[in-house]
């Protein structure tokens, strides 16, 4: 744990141990980190996630690499040391709306294995799961849903993940989720199982 | 609402409209921001109205001024411009969480009015609760929980709200809420009958 900047503050106690929040809302926060290509499906799937979460009245909440940026980090860019700190506040938030019970599902690129483990790092064992969502770069540029390959190919987009910045894929993600082929449905219900399989959500 | 750095995101659709989710959670959303000084009693009333809601099963949270500094913050310290970002992404991530549907309750001294300002403007309309923590600093002083006061009269801290940086008091709280004299489950019930109040969370 690194030290804050100031030194003159103190921990305030919760008044609810997490074995009492987890009883009171009969539910287990984690973080299903999905990391991948833009247009590799992950956002789709989260937000499908969410829904099968939310129809069994489970509290669950999508963090979405574009639309954060509408927020929390609309000063942040897209250079390495911006994305750095991008997926670096993500992941404390995550861990907050994780330790909060809610089923937290994020959705960036976050392409550096760095700062993943970063955010792995911070959250209580067993809770982050990692989430590949291995789509290749052809299939992505195929559905380019926002348009963005064709504008990083013609140079409009500097530092464009897969096309003129890295990816670094994950090493031992919790999941390998392949996309090409299959359909939303078959990919959400792959991680509500695996939620299942965990006991983060009960069955049924 | 202002534009994010880069022009090359766009929105992603929830699957999920904000009715559908109040309905499958029955719950509301909502920040209840507490402001006052330190001492004033910010966190110790939040923790208990977040223990009152989880004992009725409804999803709360608190994102506490110090603790936060540890995690998303660590980067901040105590200058007027840091306490305004500190500040901003607090009020970022509440919005998140009340849009999650949680009672999400923040305990910050949060001495700037324009600060607070700012997180109402971002807040859809309603669901920003003004909490002015009403304690008089020679009270406050009195209680010094943490023995700053202590430090910051022997000049040991700079900047320390009261002492020798300003407080903004709220001009137009939605709550105003004198703690001298009264216990915490007191102060406590006060809120939680405005949330019940407001049908953020169901009687009984």
């Amino acid at each position: 744990m690194s030290e804050p900047k100031s030194k003159n503050i103190t921990w305030h106690g919760t008044n609810v141990e997490k074995a009492e929040r987890e009883q009171a809302l009969n539910a287990r926060g984690c973080v299903l980190w999905l990391t991948g290509l833009s247009g590799s499906g992950k956002s789709t799937i989260a937000y499908r996630v969410e829904q099968l979460l939310l129809e069994r009245g489970k509290f669950a909440y999508v963090l979405d690499g574009d639309n954060i940026r509408y927020g929390l980090n609309k000063d942040l860019g897209f250079s390495p040391a911006d994305r750095t700190e991008n997926i670096r506040r993500i992941g404390e938030v995550a861990k907050l709306f994780a330790d909060a019970c809610a089923v937290t599902s994020t959705a960036f690129i976050s392409p550096y294995r760095a700062d993943r483990d970063q955010v792995r790092a911070i959250c209580p064992a067993g809770t982050f799961i990692e989430v590949y969502v291995d789509t290749p770069i052809e299939e992505c540029e195929k559905r380019d849903p926002k348009g963005l390959y064709k504008k990083a190919r013609a140079g409009l987009i500097p530092e464009f993940t897969g096309v003129s910045a890295p990816y670094e894929a994950p090493e031992n993600p919790e999941i390998v989720l392949k996309t090409a082929g299959r359909s939303v449905d078959e990919c959400a219900a792959e991680l509500l199982n695996y939620l299942i399989d965990k006991g983060f959500v009960t069955a049924g």
